[in-house]
């Protein structure tokens, strides 16, 4: 990407950086057990409003009156399926973005199925590691687990063919990130070593994707670009201070939290 | 309030903190998976022993042998809901204390309608922000989400009338809080902040005010303030120290714990 | 036990540790919602790669490709039961070791009967506190909720019980920790007197037990007494340095990931 265009996806970010903290934008997350509590927390510390908000009884009600809805399989179960497919369909029909986390989709059968049924109802953008935007695309990806053992370099051609089929935003994380709309892409460097050997970092950046989401509707790629861009730099600051992925998880919290407001643009991670 | 009876006040605060510490009372907890982590803790720290039984197979079982029940409705669903209408049914038969939290009620009809069942069940003390306590008492919140958008002031009209109307205590929690039983009522300055931006503070406040419960089981009202006084003296000294919302949640933990058996009337915080 | 025998067993912890740290085991667990980010942090500090599976729908086809699974009642429903047998039953026709946690068995017949049905699939390891393991046996434990009332002394003999007659290996954990597999046994010193005061070490260490299995097949006892041995030395670090509970959470995993490769044999907390 040109200088000029980067210098112009740094200003949008930052724009929507504080349009986040203005709105507070009520994000409703259906998420995995292990990361409410960290998502919640990244929510709250990039300036928006969570709510888990799960149950088939309340969930697609709730779909239309938040502003943005976080669908993440990575402790899935059948009556979450069922509450996930309707909500996503309520998001949809209310004009809500929503975005999807789909975790170790390649490791069962029962996840492989039920992220194309979610894919099928048009997320505004993905959010996955290398190993599962590889496997989205149907390639072979190296991963078992929750964690990806492929690069995010091997992923940008899957990401680009998921993005223009499905036409949706793709974003992949790793050591640099990749985000496409099929026709637009960037990298996003910064980060730390440290961000994967902490669970729910990357259910957390799902979130507040949703979040970033909730304040872009119109542009969602935007959107994941800025959402980056803030954990790049918080995770940066983080891993430097920190001693190891115990005191890494706090901090990155108050990094997030205490971002300033021409970051995006002073220390643009863009590349 | 008078000073004298503020002073009397505080001084049995300080007696409960003691026994709370001296008989770690065993507190069962129905609460939501965003908090359940953090609300164990921080009944740790109080002094108490945590056990987050919520299935309907043992849940009203357990409700007999315990000190005291808590309900939090953050991340309810119908099955939980069976097991929450039991456990309090059984805890009322058993003489055990329940503390009703009744989080984003106002949110969508199935909490609506699930608060209502609850509260027929006669809670001891009722813990909620300002937004929760005016929809509960049949006003119009401003509250979309789990964050209160309402001040505490204007609730104190709706805490009392619940709380005359049900025969229970009602807790508002915000910047000042304000606990009473319909006749008596008191106002607790300090905390921090940060205390909102930082997930299940208010959810674990009110496994501790089940702590406080257990142990003044003929006196919730007394129990409410004492809980709260200790998470507002805990809640500015850690604000003090932290540096944004994740060093907050940890310093939290520790002032709580570190609490001096006599702070609550050296630093009373009841107005 | 002989100095030379507890040299040798201190060696192999060490080889198990850096088997550990090369290899990544996939660790699922079935575990309960209070422990479960504490869990996956404390994995992922140790060096393995943690998984969250628990539905039925994947759990038991899950237990064929991971290293080892972990089973922990702490928050037990029916639907959860059910798939923890599957898993359990899978695991052992795939020759995948599993651990057991059986918290707080003993206060409901609910989880009596739960975990005499998970017995019953042979379990590798079995980990708990004094209270669940005298209880276990058949004894009478003080115990009520997930924290213990009895000293691990008193457990020693029911845990060597449980491991002749059911032929697995038994870790009771508390002040000083015992692990028999029936005939061999050894105490492990260190830790802290906070760890009891954090939620979910427990969980956390059974997790991590889980993790060492799984790159010591054939000799659960050396793999349960590495996992005990790092946390002793871990939990002994921390307490040194944490201003209270809060603080130890996080300092203790740091000192997880950061335990020197031949910390086992220069420190070894084995008598």
């Amino acid at each position: 990407m040109s200088h000029p265009d980067l210098h112009i996806l740094a200003q949008a970010s930052q724009d929507l950086l504080a349009a986040v903290r203005r709105d507070a934008p009520l994000v409703q997350c259906l998420t995995n057990f292990v990361s409410m509590n960290y998502a919640a927390n990244a929510l709250l510390a990039a300036g928006a409003s969570p709510a888990m908000v799960h149950a088939v009884e309340e969930a697609p009600e709730f779909a239309r009156i938040c502003g943005a809805v976080v669908i993440n399989i990575g402790t899935l179960s059948a009556p979450w399926l069922d509450s996930m497919l309707l909500t996503a369909a309520s998001a949809g029909q209310a004009g809500t973005p929503w975005v999807l986390d789909p975790v170790a989709h390649h490791a069962t059968a029962f996840r492989r199925d039920a992220v194309q049924r979610l894919l099928d109802l048009r997320p505004a953008i993905v959010r996955g590691n290398a190993s599962e935007i590889i496997a989205l695309a149907g390639g072979q990806s190296a991963g078992k687990g929750v964690d990806s053992r492929d690069e995010v370099a091997q992923a940008e051609q899957s990401a680009r063919d998921i993005a223009a089929r499905r036409q949706t935003v793709v974003a992949v994380t790793g050591e640099v990130d990749f985000v496409t709309d099929g026709e637009r892409s960037v990298r996003i460097t910064g980060g730390s070593p440290l961000m994967p050997r902490v669970t729910a970092t990357g259910c957390a950046l799902t979130a507040v994707v949703g979040a970033y989401a909730a304040v872009s509707a119109k542009d969602p790629y935007a959107a994941a670009v800025a959402a980056l861009s803030c954990f790049s730099i918080a995770g940066r600051r983080a891993g430097t201070l920190a001693d190891g992925p115990g005191s890494f998880a706090w901090r990155f919290l108050d990094a997030l939290a205490g971002l300033e407001h021409d970051c995006l643009t002073r220390e643009s991670p863009l590349r």
